[in-house]
């Protein structure tokens, strides 16, 4: 914004990353004619590679076609698939078909490969050695192959199948005495990611094991690719924004500089989702409308009763389900959570029960309020607690992401049981209703 | 559990951190005999550092002290400190009284930076190269010093003052020419991290830069350290774990296998601070209990609608703080924040706030009623959407966690707002109170 004219020169000296966030700043007039001045220099793939691939398609639909199958060739393989998963299909065809047949055999493939998995997320620019060479010929062959290599601090030994049979830092190999064989460095107890392991999993791997770079096989251990830890990096912030996002029904595009109107177009949907779901808790307070009528305090009380079950609940799924995606839950432990959650309800229920019973006592003087009151405190805690571990382990059991619904789930039951409750008690119990 | 006897043999040969694992998995005397057991083979330390500092802190307390001061002694100074920090600081003394003096005054000079800053990451391990050695010399000073060294993918050139000069990557100094001097292979620019950098700074350098490591440097540009990739994978995951738990007031520091008791001891405070908040809103609802009884449906009423200015609003804190932490939210656009956000709850305000109209109206039939819930609906969506916007900004401006608190003292705005807004235009339409 306030650099009106970007000066070439000093830009080049900078980070690619640095270039990638002035391109992001810049109109898409300015933008596109800096992306075409940098071209001309060569230095238009590696910025591109930094963006979001959403924000770095945008742009190169921006050049003419020549120039930006010129720029994909030179990005990374794994950075220009993601970036052409966010072209129509069309445009996709066309520029695969455009591209040399090796570069794009190799695109193809790694396109075949889901994005949230260690398929999508591994370059195939990985060096592979073999068993019998020396330490000074593997150094030889890296030196040669450095260029195109996505890393070089690790290097994978595979036998002639391809087969992957242990790894070796670069580190060692630079330290190790050059005649060394390759067969006595190696590690053989190589930690691999499986080539349709989920996302989060590899996230997990790196976190155990602090890892730069881990190979990528199929089922028949042969390697594929190679995953290093920067883009595990995206990965774990991404999961853990479209966690956070889950629980407030945020559509999980949005960002801060999203323009208004697909603002409005996206979360307005969630809006009416959760009006749908709050209607139902209506419902049933419209059902006792009369006994409200009678008794307006229930009408105070009815609110406080059901949102301390929805704060319980929502403890409850918080921690469920982050324990879930940080890979600490162990899928036999549900009984057990399941009971220590039933505890903790009643604990909490008769602790704070027991402060709302009294406090209803004092405001209204009717002793009878104040224990239905609590009875009905101490009944919703045990169900936020009990559903808040049952409704994240179903949504998992079914195949669902847990931090997507299990909020809008666990609000509607606690409203819904939570009044309901309220208001039966109130009928039983109070004289009125005699 | 499973395993009744660790066979030590087949132990010794896995990772670290799938020792720790298992550590971490066996009941308190199991583990310290096993710790014991790993010390006599020289093998307790880098299990010890691959866990979390409570537990490690822990099981090393178990450990009589000479053990666990020749263990200490041995992990990485990173992870030895950040055990320290776990114990009580008569014990802290009294185990850096018993260190060799050269590594008691490295473990306190660390012990000195908050463990949330740079400093607090960082490893002071660093190779400091000067700038007219050869590749080759490099390389054999790097060859001596790898047992120590936290990482020697990257190594960092210094002048006579210790300051800063430039960055080379091992994979450079490698593949270079054995005779290359370091001045013409090091790259001046380099990324460096001030010592009193936040953590979240941190990670979104790494995030930013894609690097494996970067160098830590005092107010005159000295090289005090090196922060490496993995230990910044942790601190991600930690401060998303941190947003997540904020967003629905989950103590920080429960994770699923926390017992019940403590459990306990950490929820009911924060279940007795919704309370208070749930209790003010109900306080607004009880001015206004004459209100209701007259008009019931204004019970039902209330809910969907203070629910639906909540649920806004926590769409809108969640994209504001989540933009923070991710640093994607630029300070001065606050207003423009503003602006978008208080149009989009007039926009979704009119929608919504029609569609209850509606329903509200063919339910009672009750034209004046339904005008009443359509204008409280446009009110509590655009509190919704400024609040959204303000209480995170305003938090952060006054130096507070915005992803801690911004929750609560938002339901608790849109509740008061909500109810209270309701009732003050039945009273003004409806009727039965002219």
């Amino acid at each position: 914004m306030e650099e009106k004219k970007v000066v070439l020169r000093d830009l080049l000296l900078k980070h690619p990353a640095d270039i990638a966030e002035v391109l992001s700043h810049l109109s898409d007039e300015q933008a596109s004619d800096l992306l075409h001045r940098l071209y001309l220099r060569r230095a238009a793939a590696e910025p591109l590679g930094e963006m979001e691939p959403e924000e770095s398609a945008e742009l190169l639909s921006e050049l003419d076609r020549t120039e930006a199958i010129k720029i994909l060739s030179r990005m990374d393989p794994d950075d220009a698939v993601d970036l052409l998963e966010e072209l129509p299909e069309a445009e996709q065809r066309k520029i695969l078909s455009s591209l040399g047949r090796k570069e794009a055999e190799v695109l193809t493939d790694l396109l075949a490969y889901p994005p949230d998995t260690a398929g999508g997320l591994m370059s195939p620019e990985v060096v592979a050695l073999s068993l019998n060479m020396t330490a000074q010929e593997a150094i030889d062959l890296l030196r040669r192959r450095v260029e195109e290599a996505e890393t070089v601090y690790y290097a994978y030994a595979v036998d002639e199948q391809g087969q992957l049979q242990g790894v070796l830092s670069l580190r060692d190999l630079a330290l190790a005495q050059p005649e060394t064989r390759l067969s006595s460095l190696l590690m053989r107890e190589v930690i691999s990611v499986p080539v349709e392991a989920d996302v989060e999993e590899v996230a997990r791997l790196f976190d155990k094991y602090n890892y730069y770079a881990l190979p990528v096989i199929d089922s028949e251990r042969k390697l594929l690719g190679i995953i290093t830890i920067d883009d595990v990096i995206d990965v774990i912030r991404e999961e853990a924004t479209e966690d956070i996002y889950g629980m407030a029904s945020v559509p999980i595009e949005e960002r801060v500089d999203t323009t208004w109107l697909s603002s409005l177009r996206m979360r307005l949907p969630w809006l009416y989702v959760r009006l749908g779901t709050a209607l139902l808790a209506a419902v049933v307070v419209g059902v006792f409308e009369e006994t409200i009528a009678k008794v307006a305090a229930l009408a105070v009380l009815m609110g406080v009763i059901a949102g301390q079950g929805g704060s319980a609940g929502m403890q409850t799924v918080t921690i469920i389900t982050r324990g879930m995606a940080l890979g600490e839950l162990e899928p036999r432990r549900g009984w057990r959570l399941l009971a220590k959650e039933a505890l903790l309800g009643i604990v909490n229920g008769l602790v704070i029960g027991a402060t709302v019973g009294i406090i209803t006592y004092l405001w209204k003087g009717d002793y009878l309020l104040g224990v239905a009151a609590c009875l009905a405190m101490l009944f919703v805690l045990v169900v936020g607690g009990v559903a808040g571990v049952a409704i994240p382990l179903g949504l998992r059991g079914l195949g669902k992401d847990p931090a997507l619904a299990s909020g809008i789930f666990l609000t509607t039951v606690t409203d819904v049981l939570g009044f309901g409750f309220l208001f039966l008690l109130a009928r039983l119990f109070l004289p009125g209703f005699k």
